[in-house]
């Protein structure tokens, strides 16, 4: 494999979604520190070379640049045992996989980063009026994964996959949101299931 | 294969992205519309069996059911020329398909579905509220994609991959939303090319 590089923000879930992939596949990474809240992923060396709409994370491999972190994290797993044989429980990975990125993330992350990192003293009129949508979107999410972890000890079958490894960085810290992991037994259950994974490592490792 | 219903409202762009994937493999799908306007998928019988959100598309193999548009392209997909061999194309395939669902889904569709399906007038404050700044996105989207398309035939390499068929379905009708294609030249070339590749069909075949 080509060297590999990651152009990150240490506090972001994206970004621990790739090094969690990596840890548990052995990959040793590089890594670039940039502070989203200086702007540095605005700088002109920054939308030039690595990104061009200064979003990070970033995966360069060689001299090739790869945003979107589930896209990265499923480079790094290509034809490991994170992605199921079974060509339906492939697509069923996949599934849970845009999920998170559709419903998941714009709710469970947005709050934590607008009431946790920025404040809600420092949001516009128009990001403070969307808490509550997005407050009832995110339970809504956390009663889905918590309904099918009721019934299944992994996303996927019985052993863990993509599918946790990239929504686990978001739910565990679902807390610094504003949502209550107390309320999803099944979900509490799960993130110890992730934990006790033999490679695991904890997102300020 | 097993037998593969879509479950499905025609006229959304994310069950066009299904039946385009099928018509370029050749594979049967039988089709079963639900209204979503008039709440269709909000029935016990959808919700206890076909998906537990309430939407569509979602895509029945045998008794199994896959929710998630890009997740029923890749199954469909699966093997075939249009996921490329080469690993790093094949993530940054990926790449262009979270992209969609994250950053352009959420601005060029939903706009077409509050100003065109939907209209202005049926919108609520917070909605109407929102509107500018997914102009926006959905404009910085578009240039995105036209500085990408100025450079490549296609989003990944030279030839049709599940990443253009993905993007096609929004982009294409673009114009309803309130955005205007005309100031994209890129984006013109790359929608006519692949409306010229053999096994197109249009959104409402």
């Amino acid at each position: 494999m080509s060297s590999l590089i990651l152009h990150e923000y240490a506090a972001s879930g994206n970004c621990y979604k790739i090094r969690l992939t990596a840890a548990h596949l052995g990959i040793p990474l590089e890594r670039r520190e940039y502070d989203i809240m200086k702007g540095e992923t605005r700088s002109e060396a920054f939308l030039g070379g690595v990104s061009a709409n200064g979003r990070i994370p970033v995966l360069q491999v060689g001299d090739d640049y790869l945003p979107e972190s589930n896209a990265a994290c499923l480079y790094l797993a290509d034809g490991s045992g994170l992605i199921p044989h079974d060509r339906f429980d492939r697509a069923d990975m996949f599934r849970w996989m845009f999920w998170e990125q559709y419903s998941h993330e714009p709710n469970v992350a947005t709050l934590r980063l607008w009431r946790h990192v920025i404040g809600e003293a420092g949001l516009d009129d128009l990001r403070r009026a969307q808490i509550p949508a997005k407050q009832a979107a995110g339970e809504a999410a956390l009663e889905l994964m918590d309904d099918h972890l009721s019934r299944s000890p992994f996303f996927v079958g019985d052993r863990l996959t993509l599918a946790d490894i990239t929504l686990y960085p978001y739910t565990h810290v679902a807390d610094d949101g504003g949502f209550e992991l107390g309320r999803y037994p099944a979900i509490g259950a799960w993130l110890a299931r992730v934990e006790a994974e033999p490679h695991h490592i904890a997102m300020k490792a």
